[in-house]
């Protein structure tokens, strides 16, 4: 099977940043799908990775990367149980094993969903690995309750990127809050109000644009660009008794004592977090991905879909990365084989 | 009225580190409620602020601290319908006002709560602050569940003292956990256990300790003694999607990006927030403290009271202060007026 893949973490721009290269197509054990792959994404963990895992070693086969895909299931292993050949499916993955940027993957059926019907391939991949991470943060981390929080206030920093487009919408028709989003260019807080944004700040300003925007407080913050950066911002709008849920880290230790006063809490957000310590409750991916699909069918949820490229090449994946790199991106990337 | 106060922040053997005055008896307003104090307790949030509140100058007039009393409503503000004269209550209080230390005090309604009859003033003394912090910690901050959590396991770090007393017996009694208590001397193991916990550890090899009595991870830890100093052994031991909680705010910055790959979460709680921000849900801690009067009365909590002091003087505040100052109290330390 043909697969895109690095041996060194080399700047987007060199020749070797990607290859393209030959390697076996793998047998699905116990409970993996062998997915042929269809589209895939790409997210900020994509170029870290691609930055970041081969900086001092060159490495003997080429590392797979990609952790968004949709594909049809070829063949399954002896302990699947929730899926059967011919199936459609979407879903992030797990970062301990290869990505999706191949013409097959291996995939746990505990954290793939089914793929929804009436989006395309390319629709549909860009939904997995951001999905998976705002149901999270909002329900499993902060755990914003559907019923008691509706009306509460959420501050989303990073509005418009891949996880901030799939955040808001999950947090307005979901979860029924206000939410207040970070966006500073023109076409950036334009695709903030169509994901559902009821507020658009600049992130510049951050603690004045909340304040004059008519929040004294929030309740909840999300924040997608940079913890150590928002920090102080973060500290001073959150509500007494608030949550902060962040996927970013910081460079830095942080001045946790700052939030002691407000009796306030913080949680991390990592996607693999399930996957990489194999928890016993797994299998809630595959449940979330499922009703992701139920909400995008029912036209609750729309795809944060911007642009598509065309083909398992080299030069696609540089193209994206380059995008993603450059911090401009809206909305996300996919890639169609 | 007499109280107990003090202008200068002084190590407590100090002959004016604490000093006797009159002053005059307030006047309630409002949600007010003017209690007869007949007994309080020694927390260690007193002896901070002693040491700290007037370091770089004299106050004008006494500070009179002490967050936690028993006492007679003697007469109420016009706003007050929870309770009336004659009734015998409990509370902590308010960081930003006048503590307990003294004849009479103006307290908050909806930070009150019903004695519980069964006890001594003394016994009674010693539960709101400790018994509210816990309380929150465990089911308003890590939002423990006493219907899903039964039987996940919590560490407290700091088993013996004031706090790990009562958290001890509330995480037992209310929420079924498995309570994994430090200590280190044989009287504190021995007190812990007679708290209610299933299993003590020491402290000086947390990680370990907790590892030898058959417990890889744990789902909950909260932590009474320093959070900066056990926060790697916290990282190493909170299971992955855990909920650290903690009351001691750490003298440094925290590597809080060591909890990212556990999607843990971190909640500070401060006994303090409720009243100091006059939040929405103030009056929690009016049901909180009515609830563990239920639990007291039902024998389902004891008391946490370990010593007895009388009478309203300067040498007994002095004593008290100079026994937590050591950081060895077990339990609990009252003062009889």
């Amino acid at each position: 099977m043909k697969a895109i893949g690095f041996k060194r973490s080399l700047p987007i721009v060199e020749q070797e940043s990607f290859i393209a290269f030959e390697t076996e197509k793998p047998t699905p054990h116990a409970h993996d799908l062998l997915v042929k792959v269809q589209a895939v994404s790409v997210n900020p963990v994509d170029y870290k990775i691609r930055q970041n895992s081969a900086k001092e070693v060159v490495l003997d086969t080429p590392k797979i990367i990609g952790w968004d895909a949709v594909g049809i299931v070829e063949e399954v292993g002896e302990a699947v149980t929730l899926f059967k050949k011919g199936d459609e499916v979407y879903y992030a993955g797990d970062i301990t094993k290869p990505g999706s940027n191949a013409d097959y993957q291996l995939i746990d059926e505990r954290i793939v969903g089914r793929k929804p019907k009436n989006l395309s391939v390319a629709e549909a991949a860009v939904i997995p690995l951001t999905g998976l991470t705002a149901w999270e943060i909002l329900f499993d981390r902060m755990r914003i309750s559907t019923e008691k929080d509706k009306g509460k206030t959420l501050l989303i920093i990073g509005g418009a990127g891949g996880m901030g487009s799939i955040a808001i919408q999950l947090a307005k028709t979901v979860a029924g809050l206000t939410v207040i989003a970070t966006a500073s260019r023109p076409e950036t807080v334009e695709w903030c109000k169509k994901m559902g944004a009821d507020v658009v700040v600049n992130h510049q300003d951050l603690v004045n644009g909340v304040h004059n925007a008519g929040f004294h407080y929030v309740d909840f913050i999300a924040d997608f660009v940079n913890t150590g950066a928002y920090w102080d911002a973060m500290v001073e709008l959150i509500k007494p008794q608030g949550h902060i849920g962040s996927i970013t880290a910081s460079s830095e230790p942080v001045a946790l004592n700052k939030l002691k006063t407000k009796s306030a809490s913080f949680s991390w957000e990592y996607m693999y977090t399930r996957s990489m310590f194999q928890t016993e409750d797994m299998i809630q991916q595959h449940h979330i991905l499922n009703q992701i699909a139920d909400l995008v069918e029912a036209e609750a949820l729309q795809s944060t879909l911007y642009l598509t490229l065309e083909g398992l090449t080299v030069e696609n994946f540089k193209q994206a990365h380059q995008l993603l790199e450059s911090g401009k991106t809206i909305g996300k990337v996919a890639i169609t084989f």
